[in-house]
């Protein structure tokens, strides 16, 4: 295992150590443990507070995502473990500025499960929690199951979305929708190439062959839909995208938001290449791209592969997604 | 080979082609095979041009520097190969403001006779040209021989410095300065743990046993100073962080700059270890951390490690420091 790490059980706890000496003016830790990180500001009065979570491993989601125009706190797991509910009931607590609370995180069990009761929890204490689970990979269950389906890259657009609402003023129940609306316009879909070792466990989460490669596969190395030969990026480009858009029809004309993940390994020239060919398919389909983010926003420890989200957008999204954000990781559009 | 490409000799072309469809908004290519970019508003009139160049493969250097706050202009080789001196002069022409340029590249042989010789060309058309040569390697060769070191991940400070300047109205040879004196302050050290696959020859740049790490080696697979068996991420940043130091000492109660950079497929996670062991040591020799880049800053396609530079800080590169940059690739202090 060719790692550099200490301890392979303290993975979380020294990353989470390394990340507030370096970002203490950015990020604030409430719990003694670092289980449990807000914005430097937060509560920020008379905004809805939007909390996320979920475990580690994959940075820059989720603690990436914390900052200004953006989200305000998220519970930390341990490597692809959830966080505790009273985690993030702490996040919960520290984030209320009195407009209430939105969660945003992806469909695992451990995590649908905790953020459940940590809402209850908050409920008890009289903070209003709402939730929004996202759902965008397209191969993780047939049409007819979306609300079945993980949660992958495509939920960065539920948070800027979400957070950009948020900030502009508006109430629980319209970032909610905004959040709910992003969710059913965004699809993802992903190709794994090679394993990610989980240090504590030190074998990898899947065997694949040389020259195999496994489309639909998700971000814990969750079962794709097709294992065969290794493609060219034009043409696993073109599979990912016809999924997508097979499951989530754009129309002629229509435009789009384009997001290109990297999963940990795969080099940045590498997506560039995969952008180039999403250009050109949309552009057949006289699809027009309005925005774009290439890199890694989604990953699986060293994972090499990468996935496609495509999110439809109208005049709301386009104005929300022109709202600035500033966290440790990005500062972006 | 596991890569996301089509026709493994077109990698540098199609990674272009997409690059320019996602960013013509920011840089604008000055021929028609795509290799010299320059910022969109080049040239900026009365404003020292700043250039760079090498080869593709190592993204976000060499490309990605460009952009407002930052580089001017650059000439992008093939895969781990230097671009050619007409290239370099076509990126010359376009970012001439009438202020002079300046060449900042690392200290490989194909950069340095072809930037030497774009310098001549450029010299017969009137336009004033100097350069700097980044050596920030410390494993590359002993003390005492520094010009002869390879220029990596610290060639970062070069631009970063010397475009603040050149921003803030700098002459040439007050860029030219800063620059050298950032050389003469920085010093980098890297780890690898698994080589690269050039697209076009389909085999790994060296061979390294299933449990072996080699210290020094650098971001082409240049052979390091040691090779030996895994270590902790904290007995690898002490090794590291005392040779920088023995090589380039800082005083008690200094303050520096330090770069965690990732060499392609190493977490982010792990980056933030290794910088948790950093501030350690430094905290112990009573060093200051002034300001930190931890992230991917100039990799080696998919390789797997990780290199610490350190900047020396004085008062005039702290001013510098903090001057904001935008390129397609970050936006940062």
């Amino acid at each position: 295992m060719k790692k550099l790490i200490n301890d392979p059980e303290n993975v979380a706890v020294e990353m989470l150590e390394g990340l507030l000496l370096a970002h203490s003016d950015q990020l604030r830790s409430v719990r003694s443990d670092n289980r449990a990180l807000v914005r430097a500001e937060a509560p920020v009065e008379g905004k809805v507070g939007i909390a996320t979570g979920g475990g580690s491993g994959h940075l820059p989601l989720f603690l990436g995502y914390v900052g200004k125009g953006m989200l305000d706190g998220v519970a930390v797991g341990d490597i692809f473990a959830s966080p505790s509910s009273q985690q993030m009931l702490d996040v919960t607590r520290a984030i209320n500025g009195g407009k209430g609370v939105l969660y945003i995180y992806g469909n695992y069990g451990g995590d649908v499960m905790n953020f459940d009761m940590a809402m209850e929890l908050a409920d008890l204490e009289g903070i209003q929690v709402e939730r929004v689970v996202a759902t965008d990979d397209v191969a993780s269950m047939p049409k007819g199951h979306e609300e079945q389906r993980r949660g992958v890259a495509g939920m960065f657009y539920l948070y800027k979305l979400a957070a950009a609402k948020a900030e502009l003023g508006g109430s629980l129940e319209e970032v909610k929708r905004i959040a709910e609306k992003a969710n059913d316009n965004v699809r993802t879909m992903g190709v794994a190439m090679t394993p990610c070792i989980l240090p504590a466990v030190g074998r990898p989460t899947f065997e694949i062959g040389d020259g195999e490669m496994e489309i639909g596969m998700g971000i814990h190395g969750e079962p794709g839909i097709h294992r065969g030969e290794m493609r060219t990026a034009d043409s696993v480009a073109e599979t990912l995208v016809a999924s997508i858009l097979d499951d989530m029809p754009v129309e002629k004309g229509g435009s789009v938001s384009v997001l290109i993940n990297g999963l940990g390994a795969t080099p940045l020239e590498e997506l560039y290449i995969v952008y180039r060919a999403v250009h050109q398919l949309l552009k057949q389909r006289d699809i027009t791209i309005y925005s774009h983010y290439i890199g890694e926003y989604a990953t699986s420890l060293e994972m090499a592969g990468m996935s496609i989200s495509i999110l439809r957008v109208d005049d709301e999204f386009r104005e929300l997604l022109k709202f600035p954000f500033t966290t440790p990781f990005r500062i972006q559009n």
